[in-house]
């Protein structure tokens, strides 16, 4: 993508289709193909449309930053909103290939990679796109959409291919859409504030995929064996090791254990089962065991 | 904003500019004031919006639903946008109003009637306003961005209230703004293909609530005194003792507890602090102990 961007023959389409306004930004580029032009001016453009929103992006911007005529912009692109599209798309494209990632190794770390290559992409594309992803972009168009969409997809299964549950149930498959979005916007969240620092957040956020995965197979048994595989394939140092050592700390603050050792007693029958929990439960000090 | 507009003659502009049109749908409702007449057609404009996209609604569609004239809607408001987003303004004070709720009781049972009346809301507008929380509406703007983030704020601010912690940390303010985003896409996407049952979904987003923000005290000790209090007052019948109940439920499930066991242990030091542990965390069997 990044490899021979720069521009061979597009400065002679710049002269013939514009020789007038060409002048100024000529240069001995002749050897940009047409095909090469066209990812040039796309690449230019998503580097403006990255660092800010797209009504503060001109064709005139994005003729003088790829070193171009705006009639030659015009030449490839019928408008800025196609430009902004298609650099869209190319944004598109560069995000999901960073989804990629080897079968291998405790699914927290692999997450916690993806999450690390997300957050780049977030704070270098981020700035541009936010408002688009948003919603609140006057660029947002059934294009725009589908594009995201996409991205969208392409995570939801990847997540699912790393699950490798064999046939992921209606509710697993909310449960990873809405970490998706949980994702996308706490770190646009970030993004507008870095409240935190962006390691923190990369572990966060694969912690609460872990933690929604844990309350969702405490839904659907069929998924039970499925994340003891899962727990057993995780390492104390990674990020579900580190949460399941937090959770453990917590445990040790005064009352927290005696107040969830009442709640996982369960409700109180007529007669109390088993006395002692249903102390706890009740909370109350010498209430009558029968 | 509902508070007198323009229009005065507003009955007249409909007999004397458009006789012909609008004599078909003149009824007996002359007493309507400018700003009962304003009020009408926006809660007209409301319930066609609620279950179509905006482009699927015409302001002869609204003026027929009304009972007005197409010059009449024209009088009060310029164009479809402004409608929309009238109706939006609408829809955003009505969700917000759902968001009251007493400050008494278990937190998570609050906010399960909370996210009953939000999920009622969601099936009643969702349909039409889906593309526009998902990024993907013609209709976008700068007005419409302006509510939804209106709505979300009132959201966040609801729920720091009745969370009542003193000084909320950025980290406990990010898990809030990202469970609402979390809430409002996984009710989109439920919402379009209504995979499980409402009260499910009802139930599991407070359950998802409870676990972000036991994750957010496990990585903020300041919060963990807060996180006792909070599961003190929790019954075992409500969402989170039945959160508990399914996750103990979850530790009866082979492997599942000696995995979590093992990573509690933390790390390995270089020598096996505890034989046992050691061998549980490397997952190897007959390893030299030491």
């Amino acid at each position: 993508m990044a490899s021979r961007t720069p521009s061979p023959t597009a400065d002679r389409a710049e002269r013939t289709t514009a020789p007038d306004r060409g002048a100024a930004g000529e240069r001995p580029r002749r050897r940009l193909s047409v095909d090469e032009r066209r990812e040039q001016l796309i690449a230019v453009a998503l580097e403006l449309f990255s660092r800010r929103p797209p009504e503060e992006v001109s064709i005139d911007d994005i003729a003088a930053a790829a070193g171009a005529s705006r009639p030659l912009v015009y030449h490839y692109f019928p408008g800025k909103q196609a430009l902004y599209e298609a650099s869209l798309r190319r944004a598109g494209r560069e995000l999901s290939a960073r989804f990629d990632e080897p079968m291998e190794g405790p699914l927290s770390e692999r997450l916690y990679r993806v999450m690390g290559r997300y957050l780049d992409f977030v704070q270098s594309h981020g700035p541009g796109f936010a408002a688009l992803l948003r919603g609140g972009s006057v660029a947002a168009s059934a294009g725009t959409s589908a594009v995201i969409d996409e991205v969208r997809r392409a995570a939801h299964d990847q997540i699912l291919s790393h699950l490798a549950v064999p046939a992921p149930s209606p509710g697993l498959r909310l449960t990873v859409r809405a970490w998706i979005a949980n994702a996308e916007i706490t770190s646009l969240e970030w993004l507008a504030e870095r409240s935190v620092p962006v390691e923190e957040l990369q572990l966060h956020l694969v912690q609460e995929f872990v933690a929604s995965l844990t309350l969702t197979a405490a839904r659907e048994p069929a998924l039970a064996a499925e994340l003891a595989s899962f727990f057993a394939d995780e390492r104390p140092d990674g990020p579900t090791g580190r949460l399941v050592q937090d959770l453990a700390g917590l445990f040790a603050v005064p009352g927290i254990l005696d107040a969830v050792t009442a709640l996982a007693a369960g409700p109180q029958t007529v007669g109390p089962v088993d006395e002692a929990a249903a102390q706890a439960t009740e909370g109350t000090v010498g209430a009558p065991a029968e």
